[in-house]
């Protein structure tokens, strides 16, 4: 089976630079792919060195969402951005599922607008997979939405768990809340409810999890708001990146630790391997009828190539029928809450 | 000049156990250190090994604040607690400075009872150290606020920025706030609101930090909520921790990666430094009339000399006379927000 991947060139720190590459090396790696190149043409056209064809093809649009516009702007006077011919190549049934590294506000909003969310959930969640000593977890808001109620914390939980029994085939996936202490007695008033809510979903609830429980494989799906959940992801990258800098400083820092690096080459780029969050690039906007993958604004081409590869991972396993038919197997919770 | 550190001996998740080994440990080390175990005799007699003497004292308690206790009940009936002792000693001057690893919630509680606020202050605030690329920064609050105002977080800015001052002798410490993205309409209205108040402060206000920016040192001071605070902090702590785990893994894979980490090291050694968390503990409660230093309730030995260390330094340096004299001068400020 073919999958077809609608992805905007334009957004990101670096656009088609990035993204167009990352296209490139991906159709070239993966043979039962295509995707359609959305933006800007003469800036993309530079970096497609003439291999236009059948599995990739160039789909204009002639206006750029800019990374710090109001979502609301872009819906209204943007509708041909390549953000929304993107999603709207996915509403279409065009593409299988769309990519951006553009603004999340906004790409939240227009996938929203565009595609409609499931029933029973009012709004897109971000969902990334996380390493934890134990495997991965799911974690979910990721930057979406600043200000979440305790429905919103139940309703990505049952999305996550939904994500997970799809992808992973696991019936009852671990859940638990994201919080600042073990005990019940521990965190706001929303995560207070939310965990209220959690614990007579019928999820499997495993409760409260700190932000070094992440790490330790508490949950399978890990559910806090977005303002958290993107400021724990990031500073965790922010710290990945300063470890790997200080072991790179350490054995660069003379003649013999140089020697003693090449000796343990083998084994640090292995270990480097775990602290790279490239790797991990790509979260999904869960709760809409249809798939789009949101990469980080910074992404270089193998992180781009990575979000493209979650897309296209995602529409391949019909993830998205799977959610639904899931989420709406879930409708009495939603409707009680 | 001698101080003299109380410390709660029953808090945190391993009692006496550590935190009489710690206290005596650090009394060994430093000469012109006095400390106050305060807690159940019984309980802290069996690792004293007949020390005592001018410079280590037992005060018996004969009650404990237990970690998931809610504070208003600590306050009101634990009035004997190990705890609450540590705290009245400073209040009465015996102390200049007390230590807990023991519930965050009750600490704060009881300190601002019995010790009262600065001026202009509404709230304590944890204030500790992170490590960056360039240095570290002290980034407040980590867990003593689940909820704030805009307000809040200009105190907290101001507090951070006067201890920074005192502390490290700088004029106009950098001070930036958390948020899920650099640009001015990112964040919830709490945040926006605040990034308002800091710019009109006249503190030396950078704007938005993201969760990467705090260890890429994007400032020297960063104000955040207690509840996001606390989650950036321990994801921070649980993927270091991992890290460290895969690193041990991949060297002890097989007979050669174990020689290969032999030679490796005395480098390894100087990297797991900077992974280690532990030397960082220790977080000053900020706003009280008062030193109190918070350990984490999973602190070792090590770990838990390290906050002794931190409450004997601030107390050596006066800082709180300087943070008092800062905190006076901003008074304008303050009453205007």
């Amino acid at each position: 089976m073919t999958v077809t991947v609608a992805i905007d060139c334009m957004g990101g720190d670096h656009g088609p630079e990035v993204t167009v590459r990352a296209a490139l090396d991906f159709v070239r790696k993966r043979e039962d792919v295509r995707v359609i190149l959305v933006g800007l043409e003469d800036k993309i056209r530079p970096f497609l060195m003439h291999v236009e064809g059948e599995r990739i093809s160039v789909r204009h649009a002639s206006e750029v969402v800019a990374m710090d516009e109001s979502p609301a702007l872009a819906i209204r006077n943007k509708k041909n951005s390549s953000m929304r011919v993107a999603i709207d190549l996915v509403k279409l049934g065009e593409a299988d599922a769309c990519v951006s590294a553009g603004n999340t506000g906004a790409l939240m909003a227009i996938s929203r607008f565009v595609l409609k969310m499931l029933p029973g959930i009012d709004r897109p969640a971000i969902c990334a997979m996380l390493p934890t000593v134990t495997g991965h977890a799911h974690v979910l808001d990721l930057g979406a939405n600043v200000d979440c109620t305790p429905e919103h914390l139940l309703q990505f939980g049952i999305m996550g768990a939904s994500l997970v029994s799809a992808i992973e085939h696991k019936d009852r996936p671990t859940v638990g809340i994201l919080n600042i202490g073990s005990e019940d007695i521990k965190g706001n008033e929303v995560v207070k409810r939310a965990a209220e809510l959690l614990k007579e979903s019928g999820l499997n609830f495993v409760g409260n999890v700190e932000g070094d429980g992440i790490y330790k494989g508490k949950a399978e799906v890990v559910v806090c708001d977005g303002f958290v959940g993107n400021v724990a992801l990031k500073a965790s990258e922010g710290l990945a990146q300063m470890l790997a800098t200080f072991l790179r400083q350490e054995f660069r820092r003379n003649f013999l630790t140089k020697l003693v690096a090449l000796i343990a080459l083998p084994v640090l780029k292995k270990f480097i391997m775990h602290v790279d969050h490239r790797r991990y690039n790509g979260a999904t906007l869960l709760g809409l009828k249809g798939i789009v993958v949101k990469s980080h604004g910074s992404a270089d081409v193998f992180s781009f190539t990575n979000a493209i590869d979650r897309a296209a991972e995602e529409a391949r396993t019909g993830v998205l029928a799977r959610i639904t038919e899931r989420v709406v197997l879930q409708q009495p919770l939603l409707e009680s809450a």
